[in-house]
């Protein structure tokens, strides 16, 4: 009913949207579920903490994940420092290509995303220009397209034609240039060594692989796992605490043989149903399609099934939490949009009042990372993969006759035996059948930076066949990469809605977090100020703590509905009111129910629910139902 | 007896306590524990990640800290970013007096902690010098124990008078400069607000004050906690895992009442017994008491009872998890380690082969932070208490008569007026003294920079007696601090011992976690590779994982003694052995007893001994032993 509502308050115009975020954030800001960092020194623009709410909601989330996937597929957990020296992100690429593009307030200096002025200029354009031609439509309507893709000269030049200034002073804008968003520091004394706070966690995986590999038996696959703060110094944060300068992830690497992606438990989650916005429906400009995953895999929408099986588990970790399964949906990157090492990419995309947001990237990232730190560490991050039985295999073996090239070309004979021993096999063939056609053959010598001219006897270059007993090989990278408080944020508007208190004059608002998710699981209220229930109340209490139940005693005289709102708007899903000493009732946030328990049982009832051995219909038909007169509920 | 061992070996001579540590961190190296950070970079130091057993290590204590003081005592858990504005650590102080005092290889330009230089060359001159007079003796020794109050330039013409010189080159050393310890860092791209890693987290909760006190109902005490990262940028780490540059910190500030620090669960923790070191002791240089926690609060060694709970609640917290009662001491600090307007601060040290180690602070830190922050952010970061009753309190009352003093100074009547508005109570009974004794007085104007003669018309000053119904009050803050990776650390050398292999011709390693601690809580191993025996170990780790306990199977074909081994190098308490599809044997790690309990019961059994509410005693009673004649074991 409620959520009807909700609903079709999202889905109106604009302005409706932004009264409902609104409203969520005016409740989320009061009841401290997050704070702007540093408000009494003014903040900054980017930075947020969690108060007591949110940092429960947090640590529930955070538990889930840890639950859901490092113990449940027995992950690698690692946990590495945010201060990352610069070799490091040197050659994971992120210090030459971690960057927006940012335009400068010539006069003032202030600074601006310049495709952030460019989107603000062509919606502004669309939507209150009426005298706009149709072919000028398409355009800006084209431009918003492919913003995301612009390099920094198309940037700059759509800047000049259409005249954008500096939106606070209307001052002239320089040409758009790379801002590196790392933020930057100097590890140690001396300052001459430059270090980053990580932009992901990552890059600490990777470079453990070797470790990992080895403390997990030499096997593959195995996946490693890390929970922490990243870190990204945007140029103008937007968007509340959707695009922070400091946040959460929780990464998973999944290492497996490139030339096997399946999954042993793919079955387990191959039946679930969900919405898949592929590459092909999004450039047909179709919509998503709700899909079986095991149809997905099996008709190759999705790479493979490893890949999958992660798509699979994500879906069910956000759903578990409270997200709307009508309002989620896995988008896959373009082709242009993905990296060119990855093998496939797709995100699980939120919709909330801002739009459909990126909550999990899972990307195959194939070999490219811990090729990477390979070429630049000089330590092999590979796998061995031992042949149950040897296999016999074709080698290229090139023998340089040292005499003979030594007599001919003295000096630069060393030259050209390394020369000849780096050949590719197509170039050592090639040069095999030359020699054998003519009796001699030109050879390029780059080191020397000359053709020399080789005779038949001065090389011999055969196929053999070796037997191999392993092969080593650079394993792939399949990565799901959570971002906790986007989750959480959407999680709060999916959660959100109001209602009428019983005189209608007021309007109440409700978390409905399902008791995984929720802050604080109960409160106990004993309904009167009275010392026998207060009595009551504080042994429920300890057997509440007993039941390991996270909970709150609300002994203030306040009217017991307003104390149910104010419960509501946390999100707490039960509510003990103590009227007598021997029974009392428990009721649920969003039913309003209640059912009469004895005193004794009370905290295993609750602990039931919360832990989800049952459902609240479950008990509902197991105890007496109490309904109330109280005004106020 | 292994225990006893370890600990004569440890208090054994000082190659004895390297060759232990040795010992110890080749296990954690080895096993994964830690890994220095980026080691495939050659490292950084002072950076270390934590492995998968470390991980899960680290996870269990901060659970149970979590557990032990936030849940328990309902405390205000909140979560605030690294990255902290200049604004905020320049009213903390950090900006300006965070330091370490530094000197530079003049030549290379090499940094070095100027008290380290010092310290090193004191104790190699005591160690080795064998012609030192008993004079020199005596002075060395004093310049060690005064090294920590040492003023840059007292610090410097040691340096001088000593002639040390830089350690790596034997280059001259510049003269020591303060070196800021914060890693800075720039928020935003204009490149204009500085900003720097926190040092600490609880400078985001004192910021917070004003909402957290709104939070808990505006009354006082209550609790704020929070665990997060932090980040000192040491001039050159040493002391391995103890003195690292990123770090875990869990803080707790207590804001109370300055006028009543009682508190009610204090009679909860009064009769622990444990040792105390205090200034008292200290000064006699006499060795630390074991005495009463209630006895040395009601004695006034401890400064009250808010101070005194936490260390009693610290006690239990660090003996539960593992920490040697007889290696864990509360040391107060000396008046001039302490801060000028700190009231009491006492360090929880833990020996191990460092020494006595810091790892818990605990501190009465009076109303500096509040009051530094209200100052410099001018938000009134203050409590509010109501009284009972109205109380009558005596107030001046200044009334410049406002017609005579324009009449008398024209324009200046103005500036005249406010300062007589702005005088203290000593000033204006002075001022009224003077009046009515002389009918005139001089008064002097500032914001004129003049002194005006005033006459007993111009202004009337009185005390009256009002009716107050509340007071406001900066709250005094009672602050623990755990340094979580240091607990940890004293955590494995604590829980570290070896035992020989049953043949005699190895040495085991064992860490004796308790069940808390434990990375895993027990492991499952099929007595020989066989497909029933793996069937069971499979059944048997579904109702483990059913029950919640951290687990892992090991089928490799490995003999059952070097299985057990592997395992109590992790640290594992238990073992269960499958070698019939009936019944199987649990091993406990330390006393290496076995018991015979059916497959269907195993799971509730290891549940019961790893969640505390039976101890092996207890159960070694119920089931069967097992004798074994595995030669391994």
């Amino acid at each position: 009913k409620e959520l009807q509502s909700r609903l079709s308050e999202d889905s109106g115009g604009a302005m409706s949207k932004e009264a409902f975020r609104q409203a969520v954030n005016n409740t989320l800001e009061r009841r401290l579920f997050y704070i702007p960092s540093f408000k009494i020194y003014r903040g900054v623009a980017g930075l947020y903490d969690y108060g007591p709410p949110g940092c429960a909601v947090k640590a529930n989330v955070i538990a889930f994940w840890r639950q859901h996937y490092v113990l449940e597929e027995n992950m690698l957990e690692v946990d590495c420092p945010c201060v990352t020296p610069e070799v490091v992100l040197k050659a994971s690429g992120h210090v030459d290509k971690f960057t927006d593009l940012m335009v400068k307030d010539e006069k003032t200096g202030m600074c601006y995303r310049a495709d952030h002025l460019l989107k603000d200029y062509c919606k502004d354009k669309l939507e209150k220009d009426l005298l706009l031609s149709p072919e000028k439509v398409n355009e800006l309507k084209q431009v918003l397209a492919v913003l995301d893709e612009l390099s920094a000269e198309a940037l700059g030049a759509k800047i000049k034609e259409y005249g954008i200034t500096a939106p606070d002073t209307k001052n002239p804008l320089s040409d758009p240039y790379p801002f590196n968003l790392m933020f930057a520091t100097s590890i140690g004394p001396s300052g001459l060594s430059p270090g980053y706070l990580r932009p992901e966690t990552a890059q600490g995986i990777f470079v453990n692989f070797k470790d990992l590999y080895y403390y997990n038996g030499n096997k593959l696959p195995f996946a490693a796992a890390q929970i922490g703060q990243a870190f990204r110094n945007e140029i103008s944060p937007r968007q509340g605490l959707l695009r922070v300068r400091e946040f959460t992830l929780a990464e998973i690497e999944h290492f497996v043989n490139p030339d096997d992606k399946s999954h042993p438990k793919f079955k387990n989650v191959a039946d679930l149903e969900f919405f898949l916005y592929s590459r092909e429906e999004q450039m047909a400009l179709k919509s998503p399609i709700k899909i079986r995953l095991g149809e997905a895999v099996a008709k190759g929408t999705i790479n493979n099934e490893t890949l999958g099986y992660f798509i699979g588990r994500t879906y069910l970790f956000l759903t578990a939490l409270g997200i709307h399964k009508e309002r989620l949906r896995f988008r896959q990157h373009l082709q242009n949009e993905m990296a060119h090492y990855a093998a496939d990419c797709w995100d699980a995309e939120i919709e909330c009042s801002y739009g459909w947001v990126e909550c999990v990237g899972l990307a195959d990232r194939s070999a490219y990372d811990l090729k990477a730190h390979t070429e630049k560490s000089a330590v092999p991050l590979v796998a061995h993969e031992t042949y149950p039985e040897p296999r016999e295999v074709e080698k290229l073996v090139i023998t340089p006759a040292k005499r003979e090239l030594g007599l001919a070309f003295k000096k630069n004979q060393k030259m050209i035996v390394e020369a000849l021993e780096a050949m590719s096999e197509a170039e050592a063939m090639e040069l095999k059948a030359h020699l054998e056609s003519e009796g001699k053959a030109p050879f390029q010598v780059c080191t020397l930076g000359q053709t020399v001219t080789l005779t038949k006897d001065m090389v011999s270059i055969s196929k053999e066949i070796k037997k191999e007993h392993q092969r080593v090989f650079t394993p792939s990278v399949i990565e799901p990469s959570f971002g906790v408080g986007r989750i959480i944020y959407c999680l709060y508007e999916h959660c959100f809605y109001t209602r009428p208190s019983k005189a209608g004059d007021e309007q109440y608002n409700v978390f409905s977090f399902p008791p995984l998710l929720a802050p604080i699981k109960c409160t106990v209220f004993p309904l009167v100020q009275n010392e026998k229930y207060e009595v009551t109340a504080q042994l429920i209490s300890k057997s509440l703590t007993g039941a390991g139940i996270s909970h709150k005693i609300d002994i203030t005289g306040t009217s017991i509905g307003k104390r149910y709102a104010r419960t509501d708007e946390l999100g707490v899903p039960f509510a003990i009111t103590v009227d007598s000493e021997t029974s009392v009732t428990i009721r649920e946030r969003d039913s309003k129910e209640q059912i009469r328990v004895s005193v004794e049982e009370v905290a295993s009832v609750v602990k039931e629910v919360t832990e989800g051995q049952s459902t609240w219909g479950d008990v509902l038909w197991r105890y007496p139902t109490h309904t109330t007169n109280t005004a106020d509920d």
